[in-house]
């Protein structure tokens, strides 16, 4: 994760923006089935990383169900959804690129290893595949990715005054602990938070 | 196979899904024409496995039939079924990835390997046909597995008495030998085993 | 060829598949213009093979015509086709793996090497051709192998009481030489051996 | 960048077209919101380049947002949009090879790795994906970097009397700092000149 | 060309079959303009080839012409076009390999690398083109190759006598030169030979 | 260029068909706005060449103009297309394979690093781009050397007599400087010659 950088000069408009890409990643992992907990949110920039929101994982990791992989993907979209809800289209930034790295292959994952999708079937799909095969994955894996977009959209225009909320606290605060987040979205009314102490990053 | 993992913690909800996946497994074996019979079953996890069902393999290995080949497919898809039929499609897991990938090589191997299948013809297709070959034994390959998933989605519907009584007896004892499975089942009455010492893992 | 494996274990059900498998191949040799007469028979398994069907080549191998070529696609069609015929399509095996690769190389070679398909005209295609010369190809070894397979299922549907009769033989006597598969077959009035001295292994 | 080559000869054609060449970059970068500031221009050849201009980067490089991206695109075509405005499409020349190469690039990172096309979706697309996306991706960059020379074209006709006059001012004195092109552009009114300390090069 | 092969033993009916191969090559050659005069004609089997036709280039081989590619496209299609011709489809050998690999060759360098086809164009295609102009190119060369085998099917056919002739005198004397080549087909009429020196060889 | 070879035997007709397709190259060099001045033109061959026309570059090399591009092409294709007009479709010759690589290059270059083709757009194509783009890039090469093709024998065949006069000097005298082609062609009227001293060949 890399050591935090003081140093490092960061305008305030990119600040701001990177309070609401970790706010929507956070709205999103409190309001979604089967994400993991959060642990905390923070916007101390560490090695390429602008900010970050940890996860707790869950106990029993061996074997992970379709809902929770889809919550997975939610979680992920989180960030760019909350940049294009508040900033509009042309603000979007390339700082989103590693969390739909992310998503596109746990996407992918779903679909050609785990047959999780019905317009593929229950195959297990080698590296390297046909190319019709490889259309009709690459279908797949953006149409989970679409549809992971538009559910997150719509959660976060519900959740908009939640997520105000919690970007000016972290605008402030800079780091807020899993207690912390609870006590600012409380009025919002719709968090759960659970309190493990294992780590998983977002960027 | 792996050493028995004793210390791992699995949640109540996981082994569950687990008993239904390996009884699944279990249930398809039993009544299905050509399939190995049955030597045990368990949800003691074992390496990277949360459950096992073990077969004999049948006296003379030397040829395979075509009927024996699609009933190893329905054995594959008896676990990833399962969950689906009992939990909801919403619950299916990545538990089901290893059974997909020995489906899927089984299905190539008839399609491209033996001239089992009609639409391809009585053929021996080379490891990096032509995109149209390929792209025909993809879709000839995904049609066998869904015929199998299918199929054992009708057979475990129909014993899905059985299923619950094999599960919960998993639940309880863990792990069940043939005639402790044959027991089980007694009272669902389409039950054959056969008593064979060699065994055959089912992940 | 291997030495015979005197020890191991055949069901007596993979017996009959064999006896009819190899009676199958000699019975398309023996009905076949163009086909190598036949040495011997046997259902003795060999290394991997369960049974073979030995042949005499030709005087002079240098130049083959496009009617021998058939006749030998014909001759591997047999075993496969004689399993189909007598057991159903359900019980064919993987036995016949062996005989597609070399009846698909044989069709390769006529199409692609020696220009004697229409459909790709007097062109010799090298190794990889373009995606869609390769599409056309092999469309056309499998439109040569289907027609083998039927011209082959036409002829042993008209000698299936010769078929019997031989596959009886062999499965009383295990071996049978040219002479005395003649002897057998003479009630059923179509065949024709030659007494040559060297051997090729049809499995 | 190479040092001076005082030596080279260079046609009046020649000088000529490079002044307009920057001066296309200059007034792009000058009018486009989003774009980096110009640090100065010269027609004096460096190494394989004719002529250059040479801007400053933002404060904060972090992450770069999709307008600021845009920018840069059009920045890039403004050489070669000057040379067909001014000497008509017979004219363009070969020296824009860069900037196509640098424009392409951008707009491939845009489409491919930041998901900001509504057209793939948001999605992370590996390096070499199946031939469908990549035709799909390759169609959505050839649409951004027309968009982007339409775009500029419109801008150039608009600003064609400070072109004349920027390009006339590099012919006479070869080199411009960001002061002096503010003061030839200051009639033509549509210019803002920060005045920072790093270096950008664009050929 | 390898030595002689005094032992080996070729049954009568391939010595015709060569016969007639080797008489299609020497009619072909002498009655199309463009083609190398022919110095002798053998049915003594020499390496692995059978018989052969050996040919004169011309004194001047820097550069060649349309006309004189389309000859020796000819030329290689005469010794399957005689055995079709002669002993019917289903009697054309192996034997013609080597000729359909020259005549494609050749079909192959007039149209990717000379530009000699209309339906390209003026272009010199590199070694791995893209996959639409491959097919095309495919298309073209089995175009140029139909029309060969054609165009010789009409010309063997008016010399059906003359090759009656060639081949019962080279199944007499089994070597003739131009000379005696010259002799035989007298009375036929159409012959042209040139005397030089150096040889060229057809199998 | 390697040496002249002055033993080589060339027969008269290979002579004449160089002269012309020499001629060809000058008549198209010297009618064509952007294309190199003319050095010397020559029969004599040198290496596997049998002719040449040695064109002088212009003085400033470092970015080239479509027009100027445009001309190479041309200057390329005159040596087949006064081939083809002179002796006819069926007399045309491998001779022009190293024209036509040339050129393919060139237009290539225009098209996929210049972005000189609208219908491919202002875009840097990478080196194995996709199949689809492979395809319009490949049609578009071809499309350009149609053009070029089509415009020079428009030009050669409004400049015939020019081009007779010049073969026949050329057979006359071997090797022309540009003075004496300039007096050859002077009843032509057509004609310009710059006078400068570098050397680039066209075989």
């Amino acid at each position: 994760m890399g050591t935090e950088r003081k140093s490092m000069f960061i305008s305030e408009e990119s600040k701001k923006l990177t309070a609401y890409h970790e706010s929507g990643h956070a709205i999103v992992a409190l309001n979604t089935d089967g994400a993991h907990p959060i642990h905390k949110a923070t916007i101390v920039p560490r090695g390429s990383a602008l900010g970050m929101v940890t996860q707790l994982p869950s106990q029993d990791e061996t074997s992970i169900s379709k809902k929770q992989l889809l919550a997975r993907l939610d979680v992920c979209m989180g960030g760019r959804v909350a940049e294009e809800l508040i900033f509009g289209e042309e603000s979007i930034t390339t700082g989103a690129s590693n969390d739909l790295h992310t998503a596109t292959e746990l996407a992918h994952y779903m679909v050609s290893t785990c047959g999780m999708s019905d317009a593929i079937g229950p195959v297990y799909v080698k590296e390297r595949p046909g190319s019709e095969m490889q259309s009709r994955i690459d279908a797949e894996v953006v149409k989970l990715l679409r549809e992971a977009y538009d559910r997150v959209k719509q959660l976060l225009k519900k959740h908009e005054n939640a997520l105000h909320a919690l970007a000016n606290a972290l605008l402030e605060c800079e780091t807020l602990s899993a207690d912390e987040i609870k006590r600012v979205l409380n009025p919002y009314k719709e968090v759960q938070i659970s309190e493990q102490q294992e780590e998983l990053a977002l960027t």
